[in-house]
């Protein structure tokens, strides 16, 4: 059990059923703005960055919503499933736009091909979690 | 104009149609992040704590998102209107949510009076901007 | 009277003495937060983006810390003035270092102009309340 | 190898020496901003929240200089030691906080012992990196 499942196991008002999803979503968010935030960064510094405006752009607002969501998940009380709902489709939205625009560079830089995975799992486990609540 | 009008208007790919309406949106979105945080710190500090609990949960929230979205409204780099609707979809269904709360205790904590008003005018220019693009 | 100031005055365990100084500095963070994460973008976008590499790094160092600092700032519960002290000295270092960044490009870019001036004023409201508590 | 530490290796002005200490600094900071808020959430839904004021806000200003260090670290173009210091300074703050907070109630709390923990396990981590730059 990760640290963050655990953690979320020991809220008092705690639904066993959503811990390991949301706990789980929560660190593929979390991962995803750290690797975003990495990546934007190495496009900077790229020779041809000029060529990455788009790649550096999308992958701030990823790490943005990734952060913003990731902490709504670990919230357990007063938990509003429709708003958790609209949460997850803009930050499944912001990952997918900035994974098909890291892809495009996977070749060149080794940066994005990882960032690009990153992003994937994190949608994945969006979508997951999205389809069971 | 505000300053966040005017950096938008020298961005050197700026669209000039849009910029008043981003701006005044983000700045709307950056002055509920405010409120929410100093709501949340003051429901913390009175004595009928265990009354406010969905309202701080609420208030940081809507922090989370509205810091996440007023950024990526400032951002006219490779903008992609269709995740700018999902983000802005997200922010409104948390002021809601908020400002929904905070007025239930509008009476009770001057606190709340103030940040639901601020919530809701949020909310106002989100929709707007959601309309307009 | 600002919002943020009448939001901090209506806190249960406000301390009048220094609610107007932590408000102006909490507004002078954010508006900061906002100013960089335009000019960071304006950046991004230029022809000679190759020549700006610092000033975006820069301009986003600024941004997370001045959010994180600008809702530090709001909060008056159990408020400990030796860690908010540490928080000032690193969003001081960090506008500085912004401020010292865009001016270099203040004649070449309006966005680093207006951005440095921004800075600046976050700087001396950080001093300010630095010297004040 | 984790992915951060993969993330800083593939940029393309890397300082080989410092990546995996960044990297593990940089992981220890969102791992505790994680940790802070569910720590916080599950404070707020305790039958003696009362209790637990100062816990919830020292744990929410942890995730916000945590979110923000963390990605400062992750960024190596234009990187200026001095500033990362400053910073790292006031995360150490921070967390030293927050852990010393959450230690109180860790024999009351599951949740406050296991984040206790993890600032703990922050702090080290930036005193080591504060060492080693």
């Amino acid at each position: 059990m990760t640290t963050t499942a655990e953690m979320l196991k020991t809220h008092p008002r705690q639904i066993e059923a959503d811990a390991d999803l949301f706990a789980q979503c929560a660190d593929a968010c979390f991962e995803c703005a750290e690797s975003c935030t990495a990546c934007a960064d190495a496009c900077l510094a790229e020779e041809q960055v000029g060529e990455l405006r788009a790649c550096v752009r999308l992958n701030l607002d990823c790490v943005d919503i990734c952060e913003s969501v990731g902490k709504v998940l670990l919230r357990q009380t007063a938990r509003k499933p429709e708003t958790v709902r609209a949460h997850l489709e803009a930050v499944i939205a912001a990952v997918r736009d900035c994974a098909e625009e890291c892809e495009l560079h996977a070749q060149q830089h080794e940066h994005c091909r990882i960032c690009a995975e990153v992003c994937r799992r994190c949608e994945q486990s969006c979508l997951r979690l999205l389809g069971g609540i």
